[in-house]
């Protein structure tokens, strides 16, 4: 157990000065980084596909870690012109090498706003710093009222935590003050912002808080 | 990199030994083990908890892996005398190990299924196993009629695929051909189940499909 123990703390080591890496080339092209997390299914790229346009006239790009397929790219060429899709293979999260390598492939001076999609999952991609400036995390209501309590370090990482298809906590049992609750014992600093892009309800809120956040960090 | 597999090899070489010393205590106890997989909130609990009544008079025994909390163990706690958590600290999966310590706090001569619920994750349990007789992997619609393709593993590896939620067929846009044909190429041997823990409906099946798999493997 031990020897695997210092093993993580190397890949992470290395992760960290590429993530660093990663972060020096955004900020000098001027382009803020925003890593989105979540469990597979929480709606990571619908939000993406509602959030790009309502950014305009801030050029997006994205890069969508996944497993296997390219779907989730297919999605967001719809709304984007910049997106590369990273195959890892059966890796469970995005390594800030395999960000440098999918940066390498956008033209990062031509965007003021890159959105890195994470695998889907609650726990590998937390530890792994990307080179980011902001953490979202999402969680649906259709998971359950318990995922706060049960992934404490993800919601803890997040700088805004996204309660996504809230369109469905009319036909489901969901006690939002239970999530807010386990919440402020964790992370108080992040807002919880209540949304569905299936309605638009909570949007302009989510939008209110990024564009915040891009034109506070960014050039 | 290199070193990185290396050590996962090591760390499968272990826990492969442990498994197969679980399923030599399982076998001479007569107990029948179920590893339940699914991403978080697939509805894995609340199977259980309508499975364990359903197949009364079998005694059935729960081993329950989280990151963090108790919370289903004290739900599974109503309908079995028998339920031990396993709290993996921030472990993606059960090991063999973990599952071999449970198993010491069972009394597994009064049991004739014991149910593992793994952590809520796609990608990390997978490869681990824990010395069970039969693996079910859950998906549930609210998750995305694109699961299948994208977590292909989770699903190769299944004896049994349960479409979980299908009462929320009628609200959600869910392509259930599209994981049919997507198991399709993939994994033929395994059959898929669509139910609902909510309305019951395909209980039945299920539970045909896990008797006939329990006094199949069984004693």
């Amino acid at each position: 157990m031990r020897k695997r123990i210092e093993v993580v703390a190397d890949v992470l080591e290395t992760n960290e000065a590429a993530a660093q890496e990663n972060r020096r080339l955004l900020d000098q092209a001027g382009v803020v980084a925003i890593n989105v997390l979540s469990a597979p299914g929480s709606g990571k790229t619908a939000l993406l596909e509602k959030t790009i346009p309502a950014l305009k006239p801030r050029p997006c790009t994205v890069l969508v870690g996944d497993l296997q397929t390219s779907r989730d790219a297919e999605r967001l060429a719809a709304v984007t012109s910049q997106v590369v899709q990273i195959n890892t293979g059966g890796g469970c999260h995005l390594s800030a090498e395999e960000v440098a390598e999918g940066l390498k492939r956008l033209k990062l001076e031509r965007a003021s706003v890159l959105f890195i999609e994470n695998v889907g999952n609650m726990v590998c991609p937390v530890s792994f710093d990307l080179g980011e400036h902001a953490r979202v995390a999402l969680l649906s209501v259709p998971e359950g009222d318990d995922k706060v309590a049960k992934y404490p370090s993800l919601f803890q990482s997040a700088d805004v935590i996204l309660l996504t298809k809230t369109d469905l906590l009319s036909v489901l049992e969901f006690r939002v003050q239970l999530v807010r609750d386990d919440l402020a014992r964790i992370n108080t600093r992040a807002p919880l912002i209540e949304l569905s892009t299936k309605t638009g309800a909570g949007m302009d809120q989510w939008l209110a808080w990024l564009s915040t956040r891009i034109d506070g960090i960014g050039v």
